[in-house]
């Protein structure tokens, strides 16, 4: 059995590389909805269809455990995912998202009494940020920020134009005087050296805390675990697969990979 | 029966909203793929199959002429539309472009020797600018310009941040001292001023130019224009409808429309 990680795009190659530095032994399984791709402005429906369409295809594909590496996806449908799809579904499986290991490690981090978020407009909106930073510490003060221009700008190279974006973008949390900022959409791992550059506290980027609570997670969850096949597998998938992909992969994750094409 | 327009999202609006200025008595269908717009960086492949099911969509629905507003479509699906799709499917009905407009005053435009493009990157992939010109105009130099980011700043309210952006795309337009210029994607209806600013030479809006053409083409099919219904009749529908698209069209078409969620 594999582990699988799902983004609406390519974003998310960003969390599985990094997850797969950390575990290396296992077989991984990417799958990216590049033919629908930004999840980041859709209504919470469409949000939920296309997540569950993934979902069972990488579970029919002999996933064990799915990370959802989309923020849009996590806030909008992973408790979806697991009070209802699972149980009904694949009682032995699991999901799990990348937005509470972000919200663990923005208040661990000093005296975080106030996190700002940055993210797509649909997480934005979803309050999910919010629900589970409450959750885990009652009483922080949250200031989020929809930087719905950010994810145009990776993918579409134009990072050259980041900076100013993300002044303004940044400017209510600045004077928020926030403590620590969650860079709540995969992407943005790709802008954190300039994120880290331009405002003045910790600096949350999913790429670096994820694979830690995996590992942390595999370790207390050894029924899960002792599933999982230890060949060091990877495969990555896609639903579309226009011309210049294969050049913004390299970007993204520094290297060659053999992009499949998939219908879900 | 109605005229059907179609565009991947809400962009078309522009454009359908010009045409029913330029000719009220028609009944109109606007359909918009709002739930997996942008068609600009998926593939040929996948564009044709989303066409397809829009045209499927609005040719049940009783229109009798489709106008793809969305120039992605147009360069990639049109010409397949008319010789295999129509011919198949709906021998008696037809569907019209964006491209082939834009093209004509181009090239009218005095002295146009050398014309520029800008497009999204699948429209300029697509090739379709460059050989229609030349079909039209053969020998006329062409300049096409893949301009990526200028859809995403028009959807996430980021026209503050186009003239920077677009200085960038315009260089070597102008280096290349184009003598028109071709705003190749309904979105950038929306920019004209500014890049009428910004260059010096004619610069053709498809908002301005596709009603007449229209008009023209009803003038010489009386078979297809008199099977038009006239009572005025207007309905939008989109696939998606996300929280934020009603101001959206209402910053795109200057009213609040109706928007009514349907499945393709």
């Amino acid at each position: 059995m594999k582990i699988g990680v799902f983004d609406s795009g390519l974003g998310g190659l960003a969390i599985a590389r990094a997850i797969m530095v950390r575990l290396p032994e296992y077989d991984y399984l990417y799958l990216g909805d590049t033919k629908r791709v930004p999840y980041g402005n859709r209504s919470q429906a469409t949000i939920h269809q296309f997540v569950g369409e993934a979902l069972d295809y990488l579970f029919n594909q002999d996933c064990q455990l799915i990370i959802l590496a989309c923020n849009t996806a996590s806030a909008e449908a992973l408790r979806h995912s697991q009070q209802h799809y699972l149980p009904a579904k694949f009682p032995d499986r699991r999901v799990l998202g990348v937005l509470i290991p972000a919200v663990e490690a923005a208040v661990q981090v000093g005296n975080a009494d106030r996190v700002g978020v940055i993210a797509t407009a649909s997480t934005i909106e979803s309050g999910s940020y919010p629900r589970e930073l409450d959750r885990l510490s009652p009483g922080v003060e949250i200031y989020s920020q929809a930087t719905p221009l950010l994810v145009p700008l990776v993918e579409n190279d134009g990072l050259k134009y980041a900076r100013v974006i993300l002044e303004d973008y940044l400017a209510p949390l600045r004077e928020a005087k926030i403590d620590s900022l969650i860079l709540g959409c995969t992407h943005y791992c790709l802008l954190k050296d300039l994120v880290r550059e331009m405002i003045d506290c910790p600096v949350i980027s999913q790429d670096e805390v994820v694979p830690e609570k995996l590992a942390q997670y595999l370790d207390r969850h050894s029924e899960i675990e002792s599933k999982l096949g230890k060949t060091g597998d990877r495969s990555y998938r896609v639903t579309d697969l226009p011309p210049g992909y294969v050049d913004f992969v390299r970007r993204l994750s520094g290297e060659e990979l053999n992009l499949e094409l998939v219908r879900i």
